[in-house]
């Protein structure tokens, strides 16, 4: 079959199933109240994180010019690593041009093809391309379901295994049950992998949820985060032990044949984490307003800064998500196959950018349009 | 076997192979010549790049603040997307945050269970692993061997195939066969898919190999590249018809589930593509450069930047790269598992920045240490 004849099939289909995405540039300045988008602690267009950036770019470059082994490694990446590690309270911390890059990096490298891959049904897309990457052997639980991961781990015929969760789900916003995890890893000699995207500086005081768990020098414990959500930048890491560190430098691909993160980024990531770290109501403030926004959507509170409003149908989520934007609010809209269960909802997120009267209208809306 | 046995085995293994690499930071202003990176046009540096770099930052923000479909798509995407279409001759482009992402994208939304992918010997990490992720059938192929090719694809049994080369490939430095190729593809109707990483800003006067065989709009041919070599920056792109592109937008998860491109890498790269089309000198110096190397270094007359001098082993290389860098110049080092021969070799890339004193000087070193 020829490409184009594919092509238009395919597209056929989406427009059948009314699951057609564009893309949408958004204006540099809107009226609309951004509850999209992943800006948890408003940082992303912080003066002193853009100063970072664009001081960053002047005196090293607009890019890393080079892969991280090669010539790619900068001042201002063993910054960031130290930062991190310091605000996560793990030993040590590589810093990757995505989050994407991260779990990739971590699972493929981690896993070889006597470990089994335990892994939570609603993990982000990445983790699950770095399961099929991998050369383990996948088996998906119900998620959250501790049962089955104990299990998983007691019948299986591997030497070795790892379990794969997030800290707080992308798309449901809620919480992975991680000293229970914890504990039967330990038990069954298992890898924990916590995907932090979403929990870093939301959640333990921004330090995440393995650290206010008590969790993070753990040496069976691996954690995966993404610089372009809370801390406003683009880029990913993924932190742990020295040994785990050293084991990703010589050989997760992902890692090694990868441009290293340009300078911009990378310094901007350095100056949101002081941030987080010196101003505590900011961190305190994205809590608050999640807390707010869950009431008015008439949702259970939620774990971190993400809500998730199950809809109808993928087109009453749309239907709804266009009415919150003409009255002043932009929400985002997840409809298959976005959706590891296949329910349409809108995705609304907590920022601590939102002032007093602005998070009042926010709760108006949403409150009109999801009850 | 718990984490730790594992990690320290794996580093035994390396240990006793001598296969151990480390990160080393390279200082902001070092005195050696830089022939280790990827900056062919010496833009990673040029004031107008990172002055582009650094408004971007402080005009968008630090970060896109979302993935592309939700709220992370800006202007400055559009206007590089636009930039990079005219450039290359191509119809259409998608931006995605690195070459990488690029190629697990083109790969894994264009091929499904019924494509054979044919994929060369040589071609890049991130396209071994977009053909691993994929659902196809992988086939590899001797490097730049037409007759393997033509055979894989007259005895497919899947409708589908998609032919996998780089016009210049990152190790070897030489070109694909890409006319042979691409009539190849007519005939057995298959997807060409080209990654033209090593050559946009360096062959085809700065606009490709593909486009300067007249294929940049041939339908079945899909294009990817990277934002971070010779344009200096952070970014990779896929390029083809408008039909190519709406399928990514719709299907590819590397590019729907990752964080958009940070304002200020991709605004660098829009100015990058000016410069390349505005200053045709930088793009023959960088040619000319390549050449006077290939000649110190005693290889053949290379198709783009890239020179590859094979040594004895992993150990005559290091010492050849420790030798240069005492001398002044700072070469890089491909040892096993980075080349896919298994042969060790001197990377020695050509850059336009390098003027006429620092290329004699590169010269006498070069051939000093190689021959």
């Amino acid at each position: 079959m020829s490409l184009n004849d594919w092509l238009t099939a395919a597209a056929q289909q989406r427009e059948r199933h009314g699951l057609v995405r564009s893309l949408k540039p958004r204006d540099i300045d809107s009226d609309l109240l951004d509850l999209a988008g992943n800006d948890y602690l408003g940082l992303v267009r912080d003066a002193r994180v853009t100063a970072a950036a664009s001081s960053a770019a002047v005196a090293w470059g607009a890019g890393a010019g080079a892969s991280r082994l090669v010539t790619g490694t900068l001042a201002v990446h063993s910054e960031l690593e130290a930062a991190l590690s310091a605000l996560t309270g793990q030993p040590a911390a590589l810093v990757h041009s995505t989050g994407y890059h991260a779990n990739l990096s971590a699972v493929t490298a981690l896993a070889d093809a006597d470990t089994l891959l335990i892994s939570d049904a609603h993990i982000h897309a990445s983790l699950v391309d770095a399961c099929r990457l991998s050369r383990g052997t996948v088996q998906v639980v119900a998620h959250n379901d501790i049962d089955a991961v104990e299990q998983a781990l007691s019948q299986r015929t591997q030497s070795r295994a790892m379990v794969l969760v997030e800290s707080i789900y992308s798309v449901l916003g809620d919480r992975a049950p991680l000293p229970e995890l914890a504990a039967l890893c330990e038990r069954f000699d298992a890898i924990l992998l916590v995907d932090e995207a979403h929990g870093i500086g939301v959640a333990g005081g921004g330090r995440g949820l393995v650290h206010e768990l008590d969790l993070a020098e753990r040496d069976d414990i691996v954690v995966t985060m993404t610089l372009s959500k809370a801390l406003g930048s683009q880029g990913g890491a993924v932190l742990g032990s020295p040994a785990v560190i050293d084991h990703l430098v010589n050989r997760a691909r992902p890692f090694i044949y990868d441009t290293g993160l340009a300078p911009a980024a990378t310094a901007a990531a350095t100056e949101a984490i002081r941030i987080v770290q010196t101003e505590p109501a900011r961190v305190e403030r994205v809590n608050t307003v999640a807390a707010e926004l869950a009431e008015a959507a008439g949702v259970e509170p939620v774990a971190g800064a993400v809500l998730s409003v199950p809809m109808a149908g993928p087109h009453e989520a749309l239907a709804a998500q266009a009415e919150a934007a003409r009255l002043g609010v932009r929400v985002g809209c997840f409809r298959p196959p976005s959706v590891p269960d296949g329910i349409s909802r809108l995705r609304i997120t907590a920022t601590a950018g939102l002032d007093d009267e602005q998070l009042a209208t926010a709760c108006k809306v949403i409150q009109s349009v999801t009850q």
